[in-house]
């Protein structure tokens, strides 16, 4: 039974897709044999990540990208991770709707994670997510996030070419660097480039980035003018991120990139493995104990911490 | 000489403080003597978040609430957590220089911490310069952080009241949501509020928040509207920041989220130590060759994984 899913994954069944997705979110019990058929497959599917920040119109400019994809025959598996408040659900997203008219298309696939608050998790998914699109035969996988903060930065190290979408308005340069972005940009977007002020804030960014370390042998992100909204820019946008990938393969860092990748996840795993065995209900009630005791200045925080590390390593 | 550092920070001297800071900073041979010793000290200080988006205006704002509580004869201490980008350094990052003309006064500790793509390390940092501040007698602890991503709900964990600072151009709401400030926020802060829109976006946030769960016994956020540049609704951001602090009192949760943010960091530490031990040059080569492996499909993703936890858990 699990062998026909991984037969109808092969032959890009969006159901099957679909099926493997949810299991692997799930952490069901399927989601272990999917992962070990999966995991040895990726290298064909390159990564994509947009991000930037809200309102910089990374959906529209997804949306533009995925419709220049597939025009070429591409086909496209497309993670949309949106750090969405728990309490209001997915409702309002109203950005996300856009995405539908392409998101129908034969060749596409669409997810969506909302993702808030586990974001362990989310790098987990994202590039298990990858793989399956890669066991599928995607040539291309999309992964859209909200930057600023540690969800870019995550998808940055689980993408092959990360693109950093930005619009005039973005605010002043210390601002937008503050934010963090400009250093995990591959390519750089000046988005909604229409708009006042938008050849100044390209002039302040190329500034900025001209502080990136750099020598001969390394990639000088450019930086792009699109409207995304009126599709504008990207072709260019499209041949960037060839340019990127020629980049990476001519200098044999695409495979280096993705075995460190591989490596961060297996040592994620290990990590969880651990936690899962080491806190068991009775060293958890142990920890409360002990917490009390420290307060009480009874205990130290450091015998606390090896003598919980040492019973796990002698006991089991 | 160590209990001279200790008697010295409990005298508030600065450069005491400074110092334990460092070593702390620095893992240094010395810090796990002096977290030992303060972290058993804590409760006494309280630890107030203000985050928002970038532009929001808060340093601004943590410039202006510093000077009610010196002006009330505190002492406070802020940890200013900057994501900045590790190639620019810190030196455009003019908003922080505004903070220096109360930064000055005797009764005013100020940290500064760059962070990027360290954030382990910053929730670690963060709670423990708390105890140092907690063990001086600090009466507040301030914690600065730009908003959006993983920091925030990191520091947001970490504090007993959290302020979200928006102004009337954050953004629609959809996009403030997305940015996930709101279901962390015990209070917010609606700034510059002498701008078009004001009334509209503190409005649309009070709608926004009314689909937060609660029920007759859950605090409502308060919003509150300030000019911080003007120094104007800073006794309203004062008091209400007093009055969340007699509620958690009230219904025993201060203690209660203290104890669990022990908890979660003592755990931390375990897992740090575990990952230490498990990560030997060996163990290293080995997954190396066993990726390798993997890839040729000679092996499984899950046997690699089960090999490694069980090779630490019998061999050590």
């Amino acid at each position: 039974m699990i062998n026909n899913l991984f037969t109808k994954i092969a032959e890009k069944d969006k159901r099957s897709i679909a099926r493997a997705l949810t299991e692997i979110e799930n952490n069901s019990k399927l989601s272990e044999k999917i992962i070990d058929e999966i995991s040895s497959s990726f290298g064909k599917s390159y990564r994509i990540g947009i991000t930037g920040p809200p309102g910089a119109g990374k959906s529209t400019l997804t949306n533009a990208l995925l419709k220049k994809l597939v025009e070429m025959n591409y086909y496209v598996g497309v993670i949309a991770v949106d750090p969405t408040s728990p309490f209001t659900g997915g409702a309002l997203l109203g950005d996300r709707i856009r995405m539908s008219e392409i998101g129908t298309h034969p060749n596409v696939f669409i997810r969506s994670m909302a993702s808030r608050g586990s974001l362990g998790g989310l790098t987990k998914f994202a590039s298990e997510a990858g793989d399956v699109f890669d066991y599928a035969g995607f040539d291309f996988t999309i992964y859209e996030t909200v930057g600023v903060g540690q969800s870019e930065l995550d998808i940055a190290n689980n993408v092959d070419t990360t693109v950093v979408v930005l619009v005039p308005e973005s605010g002043d340069s210390i601002q937008a660097m503050k934010a963090g972005l400009m250093e995990i940009g591959d390519i750089f977007v000046m988005n909604k480039a229409d708009r006042a002020g938008a050849d100044q804030a390209v002039a302040s960014l190329q500034f900025i980035l001209s502080f990136r370390e750099h020598n001969e042998n390394s990639w000088l992100p450019p930086i792009i003018k699109t409207i995304a909204s009126e599709y504008k820019g990207i072709d260019d946008l499209y041949n960037k991120i060839l340019e990127h990938k020629n980049f990476l393969l001519k200098n044999n860092l695409l495979e280096l990139k993705r075995k460190q990748r591989f490596k961060t996840r297996i040592k994620e795993l290990i990590s969880n493995q651990l936690k899962k065995e080491l806190w068991t209900l009775e060293r958890n009630n142990l920890l409360d104990e002990n917490i009390n005791l420290i307060f009480e200045k009874k205990l130290k925080l450091s015998t606390v911490v090896n003598q919980l590390v040492n019973s796990f390593r002698n006991n089991n």
